[in-house]
């Protein structure tokens, strides 16, 4: 008989995982499966708050800082692991991306705190790690780290029409904050977002690299005019011109395949959008991904050179910004080795492999020794309602992280 | 010396339709250039009410019907002529679509007014001839004309987000008004909204034949998922699909062009339009037009099986809905003759010509002999707020409007 994953976790910690999963399950559902949790908006704010309600009900502390991301923590002294990642969503998004790894680090403070262990945890929240609502991701990681591409991020316009600098002064944040202090050690658990590990047929990921997002907007200019009288040989359509570009970025993506490249037209905006007018100005919105800087250089230079061309061929202007870029960044070898080990006592099936999506963890590899462990979600799907992973999954990589800082705190 | 064009009209002539003109100048400015007065909103209430004014302070009756179309009057007497065109824009438009035809009426008028005549004449101010705020055309005079293809209008959805019954329902207005009794002939001035006349040095286009648009919207469906932990070889991106599909459609008008026809995607809605998410769902707007039935078929079937072709391809789910369809629609034959004869009188250089854009004549077509006049507009630009034409054209327009209904009414 195969070994069952339930004989790592008594029926007990199941129900208990289950029980913080269905606090959060309500806030910002879209009532058709998924969840729309937007970055700095007061649905987010709602799951932080049941994040202090979870926190003051075990007796733990609560802290927020200066961006708005909170802490639940069983100590205060300097020198704690921090175990963390984010609450919000994309648009029409899914429950586990974010919260999965909120959940497993509060399983691990159940587990310190069942077993009478003193390992100093604080287990973080961070704002806005999805670029959906700003166009920009892990803001609020961001900007507690210092990182430098953050430092523009005020100018940033929320879907609801409002610059981050405007909302952070309602709220009383701040865009400068105080760099965070004491943290030993960074472990972030969460879903995998691909379909790597299901089709290894494998329990954890242990990430070496995660890869670089380069984001653009590009801008294709044309000229507005009426649909039905003007002759097809006389129009200098934008959207026309925008469709041969997307084609385009699709083939260069296809091309740096054997990289682990993608590349990706996630957003686009049409001008004036009525259906007798011909579309004078389209913007698309880009993100191309690595782990290897000269495909992403390709990528960026062919894309650019052919939307050019494109544009030059039709009569249209274009032009191209580029709104973010993050390096790829590598994870701490030391943290990969002890997480493997755990695993591999534990007998969970794993594997080293790269992540393509960012995550928080990014945002502490210049601050101090960062891991980034993945968990299998259904068929790879996410960014979707029907993301799905279990909380047996959430279970494993909660343990190997609460038997890592056993072995290290020793 | 070369004949200029103020020998047609007297100083006075052309102060009065310049300070007509200058009535509806402000109403719906978006501070650039342009002006945005979408059908059954506040703003084009606004234009009719600045209407009702010109009507008053010259003494004239102001009716309304009941679809919220506006008429001023010199005679209540049945068997009038009606002069008219509509008061709406598309959204970022310009201000000589449509006000162009009711300014031409409003000189006829004037001109019957001051020369002491009695010819029973109707100005008529149309509403939401322009498909942007419900993407459907000419509701206000195809209403009142009983036209069966706006039978399922009251369900059309405006970019407010509220039906058009909900909307006639706030307003006392109905979707089954009586049809209009009494008009004698139908004469619409507007402009021309291309560049053959510009390109031919001509005054005057007498329409033959009106296009058909047939207007459709397509679904593509695919799968939203991580746009950084998605490889490319595993994505069902719908908005790569939409791009092929945008390039066919263009390809399709351009091949139908010897039959002066032209096919645009006006419209595209991207779902969920974010930087992180591969787009799992995306709507075309499509507008075909025509004077020939055999190439609008042509056009429709390829475009059908060319989509569906290529959503087969990449595994993306397409159905396609036909929103609207207007068969080509002829003119009046004896008017086209008794207006062409009125010009060449007075010596204006003019020429039959098809309409590639849709009015509100065609409404009238069917219940009573309609007439169509374009006048030139500056390199064709309309439906934009760069649109421009000289209030001598209106005034050359309207004096041959005038001059043939001196002739009608011996």
């Amino acid at each position: 008989m195969a070994k069952l994953p339930i004989e790592l976790h008594s029926v007990e910690d199941i129900a208990y995982a289950e029980y913080l999963f269905d606090k959060f399950y309500a806030v910002g559902s879209t009532g058709t499966g998924g969840v729309t949790r937007l970055g700095y908006t007061e649905v987010e704010d709602e799951m932080h708050e049941v994040f202090r309600q979870i926190g003051e009900e075990n007796g733990y502390a609560y802290l927020t800082d200066e961006v708005g991301n909170s802490y639940v923590c069983n100590s205060d002294e300097q020198g704690y692991y921090l175990i963390a990642s984010h609450l919000d969503s994309v648009i029409e998004g899914g429950r586990y991306d974010g919260v999965a790894g909120v959940i497993a680090g509060l399983m691990v403070l159940y587990w310190i705190k069942k077993n009478g262990l003193t390992i100093p945890v604080r287990v973080g929240a961070f704002r806005c790690e999805e670029s959906s609502n700003f166009g920009k991701c892990t803001i609020g990681s961001g900007l507690i780290t210092n990182e430098t591409y953050k430092h523009d991020v005020g100018e940033a316009v929320s879907k609801a029409g409002k610059t981050l600098a405007e909302i952070f002064k309602e709220r009383g944040y701040s865009l400068q904050p105080k760099r965070i202090r004491g943290v030993k050690e960074y472990i972030e658990l969460h879903i995998e977002q691909g379909k790597v590990l299901e089709e290894y047929g494998e329990k954890l990921g242990i990430v070496s690299t995660i890869a670089g997002p380069r984001r653009f907007m590009l801008h294709v200019i044309g000229q507005a005019e009426h649909s039905g009288a003007t002759p097809m040989d006389m129009r200098n359509d934008a959207l026309c011109g925008a469709a041969e570009i997307i084609t385009e970025i699709e083939s260069i993506g296809r091309e740096e395949k054997m990289w682990k490249s993608v590349a990706t037209v996630g957003v686009i905006q049409n001008e004036p959008n009525a259906l007798n007018v011909i579309p004078g100005e389209v913007t698309l919105g880009v993100d191309m991904r690595g782990v290897d800087t000269d495909s992403l250089e390709r990528m960026e230079n062919r894309m650019k050179s052919s939307a050019k061309k494109i544009c030059e061929k039709r009569g249209l202007t274009f032009y191209k910004e580029k709104i973010s870029e993050i390096p790829p960044i590598d994870m701490s070898r030391d943290m990969q080795e002890g997480l493997g080990a755990v695993a591999k006592r534990l007998k969970i099936p794993h594997r080293i492999m790269m992540s393509g999506a960012g995550h928080d963890a990014m945002s502490f590899a210049n601050i101090c020794d960062t891991a980034l462990l993945f968990i299998p979600c259904d068929k790879g799907v996410s960014h979707n309602k029907k993301e799905f992973a279990t909380i047996e999954s959430i279970c494993d990589g909660a343990i190997v992280i609460y038997e890592y800082l056993k072995g290290e705190s020793i």
